[in-house]
């Protein structure tokens, strides 16, 4: 009797350690809930379809985007806003079509040094987003969304800023003698007297490009480990490999593909820093890191341009080449890997991202932004089923599912033709857009114009940003 | 004095135990030495450079294939020896251009069912060199090497064969109204009297062709398993994806790339039953696995045909497209992951199998196949620095280092051009061979010449084995 009661003791003290220990693990659990997730987008210029090597590129040879497609999702059929800097940028940041924050225009295409206009203070961005979250929010490299002060980063939610405010290629220096082709194909950075800015401050001019991928790597690594207790929003948005081409000493003839090979390969190079620097931090498990492209290769530059691989064109069209981006999604505890067919867009970057970080989507505006985390977290199709292609403040052409119509066709380099009967491919099965086959889906034809049709009916007239220039009179 | 005396006996006794030991050890691993390993060459039909989705594919889904690349090495720079079938096969079999063995000719591009030629008697082929070393050998597939019996595989060093002897759009069906895009567009086996053989006999005629991807599959399988204690060498050599297009039930709309795609995933999904095989076995450490294609994409056949990617042109041509096909070596045991962008070639697998498997090159007679094992095996530079295109039994095109010359260019469809002043390209920066740089290189033209010409005094002629047909007269 004694020792059944001994028995019975013993029992209940073992089940009373078990229920203790059961209790500590839970509040160790609460104790390491993953905090915020922290939000990288690192976004190269004029990089094409083609050009790393997970994407298929023959000769650029990017260990570390690999690995990070490899063990993220990679989406083959991403889509950029506009073919061009200026109104790319915005819809990325703001998640709406530019033609709604007057950040496309026929007069100019992007915003050059005597530009009056920029992204609105009205406008919402993704830092704007983060920051309401209590993220740190930090932009590196090129803006391109307005360089006069109230347009700069700092007056549009980051916390801070290191980078040059337009493209890499302008405020052309005139050097006696230098020819356009010398210019170009072996540039110098006093070619183009672009200041570099720290903040709203101008710190270098012109910034000395050889070493500029170096340095926004640098700051982006400073970043991180500066800010590894909080959650932070980085926006790494490379100049490169916007023509004209720097690589630094070390990435000079470091790739088969000549200069622009090299270029690349530094950004990924760059990219592979930051990943060590995550997994030295312990952030590595929960950080989101989204890579993409401003928009295809600007392929007059010859071999100093990009590849769009299988895609036609590049830049400044419409066609896939211009329009479609590599693009990947990575965050080891959540993502699993794969590869995404589906369609999404850099506009779903700015709605995805505050999903993410639970804020609020504006609700007194279009957001054009749809939400891609069921696909990045659940494995789930893309709610994008249709994508509109514009060319200045003009639908050009549209998708819908796999098929493609095209309004008005415009090549690099020639005259724009206006369809009277729209061209239409199957781009899922003719990414090279070579087969017309219009004359075999009127039904097609017809709803993706009601697309078009029913977008243009929520477009509200704005202020075009793109086509003011200071005045330089007296 | 006597403790000093067992001290030392006990530190004899360790060290005689302790030599014992390693003693042992050493005949232990003597005994675990590897077995000679085992070779399979899976080699698709028609593929083109950008058809998986490692060499940047966006809607042909391959994780098998993808998986190999991302194990083994992705080769991005791997060259046919001649755009069409017959003689591609026969150089990769061969090892020889087929200027050699007779394999091409200015009469008929490859062989057909009233061709009476085939690989003559006398070459020797990858099988009869595992042979010699004692493997067991088994083709599989389509063979395109002639049909009559002294051609066919077993009379090549193969111990067994199943498959088809040449294309499967050979044979055409005279069907009353059928278009020829019906034929190719909705094909039915039954427009196509190909037979299926098993070794020398006809089992099968016209052959199903909606299960042949999957029955070669089989067939692959159930010979690694029957051979799991041989050393083996399997040739699986599938029929598709060369039109008419077929995929089984399976596999029908399993991709986005229409009946395309769908035939390739079928072939990547038996790459996946292979590899499955081999881990069930314990073979898969063992085994070195080549995976390529006969040559680049049919294009004329739209979208049932295959895309060469960031390439120029496909099948039959000179230029990249016809000729650079992805390429992917994979032995877990002893290749490191890499991407390898130096020149390869189908060549270069007879020599690089027959010095792994130990075999002797032939002497009497002119090899063109460089070793590539010391880049597989301890990731050093290839070997190979130049390559020779043929379109039939001229050289049309040739590259050295990053250049490739033209002498003469022929698209798909139209008419060839003879260029007095020949073209010439930096194919690593310009792979889609857009810039003429000729006017900037005399000397590398005239290098490139000179190899050509030194190429060129090594050629003996032969018979030629395309252009005699079987006489059907009385």
């Amino acid at each position: 009797m004694k020792n059944r009661k001994k028995w019975y003791l013993k029992c209940f003290a073992i089940m009373l350690v078990f229920l203790i220990a059961c209790k500590t693990n839970d509040s160790e659990k609460e104790l390491v809930k993953p905090a915020l997730p922290n939000i990288i987008i690192v976004f190269a210029d004029d990089l094409g379809y083609g050009d790393i090597s997970a994407f298929g590129s023959p000769t650029i040879h990017t260990p570390n985007l690999d690995e990070l497609a490899h063990e993220g999702q990679k989406w083959t059929n991403f889509y950029v806003a506009a073919s061009v800097c200026t109104p790319s940028r915005a819809a990325l940041l703001t998640g709406r079509y530019p033609i709604r924050s007057g950040m496309c225009s026929d007069g100019r295409r992007v915003l050059f040094p005597d530009s009056k206009g920029g992204l609105p203070q009205n406008e919402i961005t993704i830092a704007e987003q983060c920051k309401a979250m209590g993220y740190v929010t930090s932009a590196i490299g090129k803006w391109h969304l307005g360089h006069r002060a109230q347009f700069l980063p700092t007056n549009h939610g980051f916390d801070s800023y290191f980078g040059i405010p337009y493209s890499n290629d302008m405020n052309k220096v005139e050097v006696e003698g230098l020819t356009r082709e010398e210019r170009f194909f072996s540039p110098k950075s006093e070619y183009f007297n672009v200041p570099l800015l720290r903040d709203t401050k101008e710190i270098e001019r012109p910034v000395d490009q050889t070493t500029i991928t170096k340095r926004y790597n640098e700051e982006a690594v400073k970043f991180i480990k500066e800010n590894k207790a909080h959650p932070f929003f980085l926006y790494l948005a490379h100049s490169l490999p916007h023509v004209p081409l720097f690589a630094s000493k070390e990435f000079n003839g470091s790739s088969k593909r000549g200069l622009y090979g090299d270029v690349v390969e530094e950004i990924d190079y760059g990219m592979g820093e930051i990943m060590e620097a995550l997994k030295e931090t312990g952030l590595d498990q929960n950080t989101l890191i989204v890579f993409t492209s401003d928009n295809g290769p600007w392929v007059s530059f010859k071999s100093h341009s990009g590849s769009a691989g299988p895609l036609k064109e590049g830049k400044f069209t419409t066609w896939e080449g211009g329009v479609r981006v590599p693009a990947i999604f990575w965050w080891p505890d959540k993502i699993e890997p794969a590869l995404v067919t589906d369609i999404g867009s850099t506009l779903d970057v700015f709605t995805t991202v505050s999903n993410i970080v639970g804020a609020n989507l504006p609700e007194d505006r279009q957001i054009d932004g749809l939400d891609l985390s069921p696909v990045l977290l659940e494995g789930k199709r893309s709610p994008r089923e249709d994508m509109l292609f514009y060319r200045n403040t003009t639908v050009y052409a549209a998708r819908k599912g796999a098929f493609k119509l095209h309004y008005i066709t415009r090549p690099v380099r020639g005259e724009k033709t206006i369809h009277d009967t729209p061209l239409l491919f199957n781009v899922d099965e003719d990414p090279n857009e070579r087969y017309n086959i219009a004359e075999q889906y009127p039904n097609v034809i017809e709803e993706i114009h009601r697309i078009v049709e029913d977008h243009k009916g929520t477009i509200v007239p704005v202020k075009d940003q793109l086509k003011d220039r200071i005045s330089i009179k007296k």
